[in-house]
């Protein structure tokens, strides 16, 4: 789906630039979810990964009713009615021992002290809390309050039904979900690859990091931001160095790229020329190529996005803020298409409301996102949200700042006083 | 600062447990920030770790002032007063290319084509936009729009003053850190060693989840639900295996444990006797010993929290829902004061209103944290909120549920209908 609309005539993304919202839309048409082969890891590394399939109980879980409670295993009927007036005298003539099966049962009338998660004993389907009793020798007890069958034991199959789905297919496993399939035995667990994506930087005036850079360049900060972004992400970042202003080098790094990755980034040079090659290059990585040319946001306006053969492709501004609202914006969510993650019905950020306490301009019809610092009023909870000063291209103020104040395309500028919510980092 | 009041005759918890709030100040009392070594790490491996020193800028960034926009270099007061009526023409003598020192200055009245990130040639002060110039000739533009000095130029130092503070002591390090400090050419960053966290299971119920346990027994979810949520706070997780209720083989695990971590968790059997055990090993293992025994929160009411040498020891109850409440609700806050990490006024979860669809019963006096589903209406974008049913035993309901809806102490009870709000996981 070529868009030409919105490409100018030198590809600058200058005009007509889509919105955010359309540009995603684009994207989603094209991503194929679950596009990484599955692998198999133990269950200890299972946490954060992505199933690949539906994952069903073996077996009932517990397998036999056990109680929840500390007390006293009885038959229901023998208390019932049974309360602090009127209490119910029970002799105590067992115990059952932790992680054995207990196999007699308690003579009519009479109880079996149990602590939590012992096994209820045959005949006996209910347990009395310790609470709920008086201790008036040492095997017999007054019960103060009855029970109702089934009460303080969890039934066979009551956790997990045998054959019941537990676990979805594209589903991010979190602690609790490791120690469901843990609770069922299961050791390996079948998961979606990692997704890999490449970075490539670009210009003539980039340099590693961790070289020392003559006068007019500077060090490449793009790809340890995005890099960090990824890992955030559980995704693999792969360098892929950093690529002259020469169309040879950048093309046959592009394909190496291509082939060992599932998602390309090109960060770099702002530079009309490298701008133009790299246009060139990732049209001719694949089809359909170039399908949105500049997004209407603040900052990161002149962001490319492609896919070839299946495979997206973004090109990212130059200036660190820039390429880390575009990958939080339009990296990030193609991320979570591809990866086919579930519940992402549910917000993603964490949000904090506060009062804005200067007035920040904004053009209509382009989504800004302005960086704040939040501080905590000291008399209460209310925050206090203050634009971070000074210019976009400075990676200072992505590291003062706590999150960002995202201004929607229908509003021109924010006033001082207003309340706002912030997306925290 | 041992508190008898809190433990009952025989240390069950079972009556006067302490509010959530005063068991939290309690550890904090008795909590150093910052209680694990240094190590350097290469930049590329620090992502979300604490930083053990301030770190500042040791040069000036940008070294050099630098154009943040592709269009013109050019000395501002040859532009003044320039707009769409009265344009000032103005000759194009020269072009700055991308990573290269400009040693030659402009002619008078003349301007240089620059991209972005070029270094501005000698005696320009300001970049005319591209996109407030027209080409009327090959080396001839029209500007449209004047500029002041400094304008679309980032000057040096303007992003970071050699010398000044960049990222403060005890700063959980984001992407955007990561950046900066490529940017500095800093390569090893020092770092706090990340907190090691033993996991004891106890109990004679219990066997290895990989294990096929004979009737009676129960695979251990906990140390797998306890692993994945030390990992997730970012600290180290280590297994001590399952101990059997035999003093003396519980004892020498609570030692090599003690030996080798910053934190020690027992979990796993709640049989009174294991319990009891428990409790005197931890005195066992150091001054001052327990200091909160029994907290008001449902589920999690039997936790024992302890310090031991300056090292905190956690008794967590048997039930995996109940061991993840108190590790998120106490353990989780005892590892952030250790780590000393900043930022800790910003709320620390991601949260989403709703409305409650069930009414939910709750006692005075004891924070609640009920486990819920979120829903989203499908007309538009409100949530619906319901309670997960099942007992509170049952490691499914945890898995069921997107999120903990808190019930304060203060709180008897929410009514369907009303509005809330959910801790999501």
């Amino acid at each position: 789906m070529h868009q030409p609309d919105n490409t100018t005539r030198d590809m600058l993304g200058r005009s007509k630039n889509v919105s955010l919202g359309k540009a995603l839309l684009a994207l989603q048409k094209h991503i194929k979810p679950f596009s990484t082969d599955n692998e198999t890891v133990p269950l200890d590394n299972g946490l954060h990964r992505i199933t690949s399939h539906p994952i069903k109980a073996p077996e009932d879980l517990p397998p036999y009713p056990r109680s929840t409670m500390d007390g006293y295993a009885v038959r229901a009927s023998d208390t019932f009615g049974a309360s602090q007036n009127n209490p119910a005298y029970m002799e105590i003539t067992g115990e059952v021992k932790m992680g054995d099966m207990p196999l007699i049962r308690p003579a009519p009338g009479t109880c079996f002290k149990i602590s939590t998660g012992g096994l209820i004993p045959p005949e006996t389907d209910s347990v009395v809390r310790l609470e709920d009793t008086v201790n008036i020798a040492e095997d017999m007890i007054e019960i103060i309050r009855g029970v109702a069958p089934g009460i303080n034991v969890i039934g066979t199959g009551e956790d997990m039904r045998k054959g019941e789905i537990q676990i979805h297919l594209g589903h991010r496993l979190r602690p609790q979900d490791l120690g469901l399939l843990a609770g069922l035995g299961i050791k390996n667990i079948s998961v979606k690859q990692m997704l890999r994506v490449g970075i490539i930087s670009t210009g003539d005036e980039i340099v590693p990091f961790d070289e020392e850079p003559a006068p007019g360049k500077i060090r490449d900060m793009n790809s340890v931001v995005l890099a960090g972004f990824i890992r955030k992400a559980g995704a693999i970042p792969k360098y892929y160095g950093i690529v002259p202003d020469k169309e040879s080098d950048f093309h046959a790094a592009a394909k190496t790229a291509m082939e060992e990755n599932e998602i390309i980034l090109f960060s770099g040079s702002s530079s009309v020329g490298i701008r133009d090659m790299g246009v060139k290059i990732i049209e001719s990585l694949g089809e359909p190529g170039v399908i949105v040319h500049g997004v209407a946001i603040k900052p990161g306006k002149p962001v490319i996005i492609a896919l070839c053969n299946g495979k997206p492709v973004f090109g990212l501004p130059g200036h660190p803020v820039s390429a880390t609202v575009c990958f939080e914006m339009i990296v990030l969510p193609a991320i979570k298409l591809m990866e086919g993650s579930f519940h992402s019905f549910l917000p993603d950020k964490k949000m904090i409301k506060g009062i804005l306490m200067r007035n920040i301009p904004s053009a209509g019809g382009r989504k800004d996102f302005v960086r704040v610092k939040v501080r905590r009023k000291k008399d209460n909870k209310t925050f206090q949200i203050d634009p971070v000063l000074g210019k976009s291209g400075a990676i200072s103020t992505m590291v003062k700042a706590h999150g960002y104040l995202v201004i929607n395309e229908s509003i021109q500028g924010l006033s001082k006083g207003d309340e706002v919510e912030v997306e925290l980092f």
